[in-house]
């Protein structure tokens, strides 16, 4: 009974510890953060044989353990991954410190001067993937944002995250920083997560991103609010106005430009007054990009390459080179699909119509819903953040691209001159 | 066994009948959603023979079940209440929608035009006092921001709330909207509560408001994000160089005008440099508004009517005529036992002093920290919000005065002429 008991107060005390760093890095100058996150972009570069050494481990020990080849990818550590990192780390120097900024600023009627401020909020605890870039860049946006936190990265990727935590917490401490301010959680198994989860009066927010399972347990077990990275099941609508030519382009590229991403295309759905002509060119422009095709009964009527949908082939996040396509009989049949089968990621109308492009940005209600442009544009660099934690499909809190000012909360500070009531 | 399984699907039910209402709401225009809440507005003058009825109906059941005095004060619906309802709707009318409001425009690089627009979160459920005012408060709130609501108001209100919202049904559907786009929820159990906080699949937000063992269990059981309106244990720190007539006159309206309130001041923290002069001060005039002031040594020691505080006066909401008053050191020892003993609501410096004022606004996170001016300013109407549903004290979302643009979320739209990649 020892162990385990010993082991819950060892996340507590390390939750606390966060808590108590956070109270610091909340009041840190900007000018502060930006050399720590430049000497840690330096100390990558130029330590890198230190973080190579411990994720050769992390590789053997994961290739022994038969890890697939596209997870072994995602774990390694390449040169160009660390000087992506290092690059990545620039990025976020050069963002503006969301921490202070003034969001409004009024006189109140009762002679008030009333601001809006950004503030960091608190302690993040963030789960994912075995991606150990992630790490650094996790630790980059919630320390410029003023939060310490808490990461437990996929347990393959332990030794690369231990060393780069281990990197980090050694800058923090030189600049007389709490070293607390970033915890590599490498030795928790699920029951410490789980008693992690209940801890709300040390975290303030916890991010879990990656596979629907986690997402399901961090879900049903968390007492602290979440915001969910959640599975991208992206639709684009070809209107009966659409050039065929963009829409042709977008379709294809959508779907096999990263076909694991959670931005990219899973559902195509045409009018019904063009799928004569367009089923059969996009048809055969996946199926020369290698991309299987599973369509409905007019769809496999129009193009003999492609395969007969499943019910369940509606709604279903593919991750790979796969698609779906329906054929629909106008804009209103195009939107319920989506309401019924999408995952409010992302959502993209292809159409000349004026019209039909505002009905359908201001009825779906999707993170991010675009207009002749490609699904895989839902992206925190490609709108303009400048880096990101990831895409939230949670409503409450931030819904999309989750950079720096989603990172803050807003509270009011207020300056009178003896007003009482 | 068939009864309970037959409730649960009714919870069911109901919320998935929300969940369709909030598609339809999200799009009503402006001036039909005014139009509604004007309506409202009118009926509620007009038909207040009906909804005294039901509220008498409470009232005696209520009286006879020995409910106190203050609550009965608050469950009770008089012509001053209703004309105050009627009021509070026209100025929801008057206040800005927040669906669709453009937070950021811009072309990002990829030259897609961006812009960040304010849409409704969905399904807000509401579970509250017995307060049948909140129950029209609510919903004038939820609707303006395009949200279907569920609405839990303390059984003892049952038979006002099933009035006011049937009277809102009425009209609702009288303007071809669905009228479950309010659901009174006047007949669930406990248990029907536990069922409907798993619901994340009908409910977007679950908004806990009152007592500390309602949002504990709310807390406790909600697989949905939550934002709680927490109790608020507010601190007033007066400064060594505060002036000491705005300081007595601030400490005492902040805690005589309105004891009961989650912004009323519940301990004042005395810089011991001026201790000698203000504490015999401030414990008069306390004691002459019949206020109990509970003060540590120091405290007692200066003023004979202050009695001993308990170590768990600390921190505690009295919400009664009592105050704990403290002598600190300075600033530093203020801003600690703020740390240690808030609950993140409302804290006030009152200091002449621009260095310490900045200090304490930044280095206390509160959701409102204010210079010079009585907590009681912790208020949507005060603050120039126009309405709130409460005051936050959760950091995730909204933190601080929750108002119509609080019961949104913000999504993207961005319109490209055949972008991919």
């Amino acid at each position: 009974m020892m162990e385990p008991l010993n082991k819950q107060a060892t996340i507590e005390q390390t939750a606390r510890a966060a808590a108590e760093a956070a109270t610091h890095v909340a009041v840190i100058s900007t000018e502060s953060k930006n050399e720590v996150l430049s000497l840690l972009a330096a100390r990558l570069e130029h330590d890198r044989r230190i973080i190579f050494k411990a994720n050769a481990e992390d590789m053997s020990k994961s290739r022994e353990a038969g890890l697939g080849e596209a997870k072994l990818r995602r774990l390694e550590l390449t040169e160009a991954g660390i000087d992506q990192m290092a690059e990545g780390l620039r990025q976020v120097v050069a963002l503006p410190d969301p921490v202070g900024q003034v969001t409004k600023e009024y006189e109140a009627p009762n002679g008030l001067l009333v601001r809006k401020i950004r503030a960091p909020i608190g302690v993040v605890a963030m789960i994912y993937e075995a991606r150990p870039n992630v790490t650094v860049d996790a630790f980059a946006l919630c320390f410029k944002a003023g939060n310490a936190c808490l990461l437990k990265g996929g347990r393959e990727a332990a030794q690369s995250n231990e060393a780069l935590a281990q990197i980090i917490s050694d800058i923090l401490l030189s600049r007389q920083i709490p070293a607390t301010a970033i915890t590599a959680l490498t030795a928790t198994s699920r029951e410490d997560i789980r008693t992690l989860l209940t801890l709300d009066q040390y975290i303030d927010l916890v991010i879990p991103r990656g596979g629907s399972e986690l997402i399901r347990f961090v879900h049903e077990h968390s007492r602290i609010p979440t915001v969910q990275h959640f599975h991208g099941v992206c639709h684009i609508f070809v209107d009966e106005s659409a050039d065929v030519d963009k829409a042709l382009k977008i379709c294809t590229s959508a779907k096999t430009s990263a076909p694991a991403a959670c931005n990219a295309a899973e559902a195509i759905l045409i009018h019904r007054s063009i799928a004569n002509d367009f089923v059969p060119k996009l048809v055969d422009a996946y199926t020369a990009e290698n991309v299987e095709v599973r369509g409905d009964e007019a769809v496999c009527r129009l193009a003999t390459a492609a395969k007969a949908a499943n019910s369940d082939d509606w709604g279903k996040e593919f991750l790979d080179l796969i698609v779906a396509v329906r054929v629909v009989d106008d804009l209103e049949a195009a939107i319920a699909h989506i309401h019924r089968y999408g995952s409010n990621h992302t959502e993209v109308i292809i159409s000349e119509n004026v019209e039909n492009q505002r009905a359908f940005q201001e009825r779906v209600q999707s993170s991010c819903v675009l207009v002749n442009a490609s699904t895989r544009f839902n992206d925190g660099f490609q709108l303009g953040l400048g880096a990101e934690i990831g895409i939230s499909t949670s409503k409450i809190h931030a819904y999309g691209p989750m950079g720096l000012e989603e990172l803050t909360t807003q509270r009011y500070v207020a300056n009178g001159d003896g007003q009482w009531r």
